[in-house]
């Protein structure tokens, strides 16, 4: 650490005076000053509360918010999975990241068919918080699934699938942990390149080379409007640029939910269907799309059009169906058991939703989110368990025409009591209109580095 | 305490939201749950970082910060000078506030003159802090002056002389004094809601009714610009008016050193020289101007040329004179040993600053702040002592016409090291114009509520 920075003069730096109205770009001796201060309990946690608010006022630039990634990346360990050839990892090691929505489960398809076409996925993911669901509480409605494994462990498993699905250890970016931890009680929770810092120091902490990142936007979407989306895109794809990381990423739809079901086992089962190639188009295309995406970048395909059709040949041939159910098996599941409870496992406080009126459907996906929250398919506190068998399956979606009385949705809930608790979220949730809504395009826009 | 209320969500209204881009005007219960907490030590340090953040960035309304300053008044003590009017405390109370200048001796000639014309002045100063002198300094120039007074002391005092001029009590707005120090290390001082909170809660708290500002700008001001020094003034005056305060502002010039002395016995000389009508002109100017508002909010004249006759009268007949010597004698000098020591103590390190070469001059006031700091006026940290006979006799002024090697200053320091070290700021501070300078007003504004 240098001498002779003052964490004031950094924090007026960022704050900007009279002759930098806009504050200016630290350099990156000062973000360490100020990083490694607050982790090393060196610097009070008010000076840093000061800068994370300077920051959500005047932003940063694309290479300051690289050297923060990149400074937050080394204050803890990194998965290095490089010269371990011998071992069946040969890379190119690609991974995906969703900023997260409602019943979207395209981690699960996506991961098997990039890692038939001959890309290495070392994916790790998050739980359910808020509206939306997580990957590991999916994966742990499969019977014995384990998602917390050594590094051992993963490599056995890569080798083998081609991918391994796990959370995150705790040695993994621990400033990003404590910086999240401040700027949650801080409110400096939104700002682009804080969250930028955040999910790029994660994901190059996890191994991979390349990444591909699906920002939504809508109503079940962390960014709510397109704009603020598209700038957390480029921030995304500028910021791992200047860190020598290829991505792309894609801005997608998450005004209404993704595919036929909301829930834990009841998106491993829409996995399945995806697998066989007979998902909902909605979770088919934008599979595909993002496994495209990953395959370019992992140089597995020569254009867009290539990757796609690899993709789709994958499912065609059963070769991703059958590198799921590996997977299932190395991390702990019974493929047997699996196939036996699909479609079958289901909770028993029932009902079935039906349409209040006719027209055309709006179907919400945050309010579809927060009723799967009340069902128990989510968490309202980290400590909470989730229900794997609560959840939704939606026969019909937004922008089809429901006559009064049709079946819109079955709803499954942990109990007789969250069966009834989410009815007034889902009534919010379900808008009849008199004409047929505006068809959203899936994807709105590919940035590309 | 309001329950309910939540530190993120105040940091948030105030932070703003895509609903509310610049944030919203924060409640009375919402300051008092901010300003309560934190000096209760009930909410982090961090929080109350982010907020003044916040308020740097996106402000106040005045109705906001004339909460904020009552809040912060009632953290601490309040002097109440009402119901005294048997002991001689009959008012009307009204004081002065500067934001701080180089020669800015104001306050000692002007409180004799208004006291003079019948107004009561408990005036509360402060040290010398950085380039700007203090007023408790000079007065401590006076072999046995006493600022530190008791409340007996100030009445009896103010009851004879009709002005105290004394340091602050420890119990004056202790909230002010932790978030002063909170705002010192969190890049959050220069901003005109918290400096106006500031400002006014300690002005109020020091017993009196109604005020008058001299709000300076220029290279030796707090306030550089114009502008800053126009939005501070509003705020004053705004935010008194909505505390049922009556206040008037004054925007003066600080480009150039005010008057012919920086220093601390110096400028009593000088404040015994306007007393006796023959103060360098700009003292005398702005002298007059401020204690003609003080009389004008305090009821004592009914116009505004009809205060500054009475002012001037109050110096022609020596009754300011005359109660400035009382003061003298009141808070514990003497009057004889001071008439004595006038004109004739200097301290040995003496130098005459002699131009270098020819030319209309400009003086610039902070590097003249600076260069009496070096020479021992003032002090860099809190707790170093300053030189009582150290400063600088400016002979020549802004806009007068040079020629080389003649006197323009007399400097005396604290040592001889100190005279040394003073010179290269001079040399920086005196520059020599094929020009005139065009000559800037003394008062460039007034501002009534």
């Amino acid at each position: 650490m240098l001498t002779g920075l003052r964490a004031a003069d950094i924090i007026t730096k960022k704050r900007g005076s009279p002759a930098f109205p806009h504050g200016q770009e630290l350099s990156k001796e000062e973000l360490e000053f100020l990083v490694q201060g607050f982790v090393q309990h060196k610097l009070p946690d008010y000076q840093i509360a000061a800068w994370l608010m300077a920051v959500y006022f005047n932003g940063m630039t694309f290479a300051e918010t690289a050297n923060l990634t990149n400074i937050m990346l080394h204050s803890g360990e990194s998965i290095n999975l490089h010269g371990l050839a011998d071992k069946g990892i040969t890379g190119p090691f690609v991974d995906k990241h969703s900023t997260g929505g409602v019943g979207d489960k395209i981690s699960l398809p996506l991961a098997p068919i990039a890692a038939a076409c001959g890309v290495q996925i070392p994916m790790m993911s998050g739980r359910a918080l808020g509206h939306t669901g997580g990957t590991l509480d999916k994966l742990e409605s499969i019977e014995g699934y384990r998602v917390l494994l050594d590094k051992e462990e993963m490599c056995r498993i890569m080798a083998r699938c081609g991918f391994v699905m796990m959370g995150q250890t705790q040695h993994i970016v621990p400033a990003d942990r404590l910086l999240y931890a401040l700027r949650d009680v801080t409110a400096t929770v939104e700002s682009i390149p804080l969250i930028t810092a955040s999910i790029l120091s994660k994901k190059a902490a996890e191994g991979s080379d390349a990444l591909v990142f699906d920002v939504k936007c809508g109503s079940g979407a962390f960014m709510k409007s397109r704009e603020d989306a598209q700038a957390l895109a480029e921030s995304l794809v500028n910021t791992a640029a200047a860190m020598g990381k290829k991505t792309s990423a894609l801005i997608t739809d998450m005004s209404t939910p993704l595919g036929n079901t909301v829930g834990n086992f009841l998106e491993i089962e829409e996995t399945l269907d995806c697998l066989e190639g007979k998902g909902p188009a909605d979770v088919m295309e934008l599979t595909y799309a993002l496994a495209a995406h990953m395959l370019l970048l992992g140089g597995k395909a020569a254009s867009y059009d290539e990757a796609v059709s690899r993709c789709k040949q994958a499912v065609a041939t059963g070769r991703a169906f059958e590198l799921f159910m590996q997977n299932v098996e190395a991390q702990g599941g019974n493929p047997s058991l699996l196939l036996q409870q699909r479609g079958r496992r289901r909770s028993p406080h029932h009902a079935v939703y039906k349409a209040q009126r006719s027209g055309w459907l709006d179907i919400d996906a945050l309010k579809i989110g927060l009723a799967a929250v009340r069902l128990g398919v989510g968490r309202n506190r980290t400590e909470d368990a989730v229900c794997p068998d609560a959840g939704i399956v939606l026969h019909l979606h937004t922008g089809e025409q429901v006559r009064q009385n049709d079946n819109i949705m079955d709803i499954y809930a942990k109990d007789a009591a969250a069966l009834e608790q989410a009815r007034p979220l889902l009534d919010e949730a379900v808008r009849y209109c008199d004409e047929k809504p505006q068809q959203k395009p899936l994807v709105y826009q590919e940035i590309c580095s």
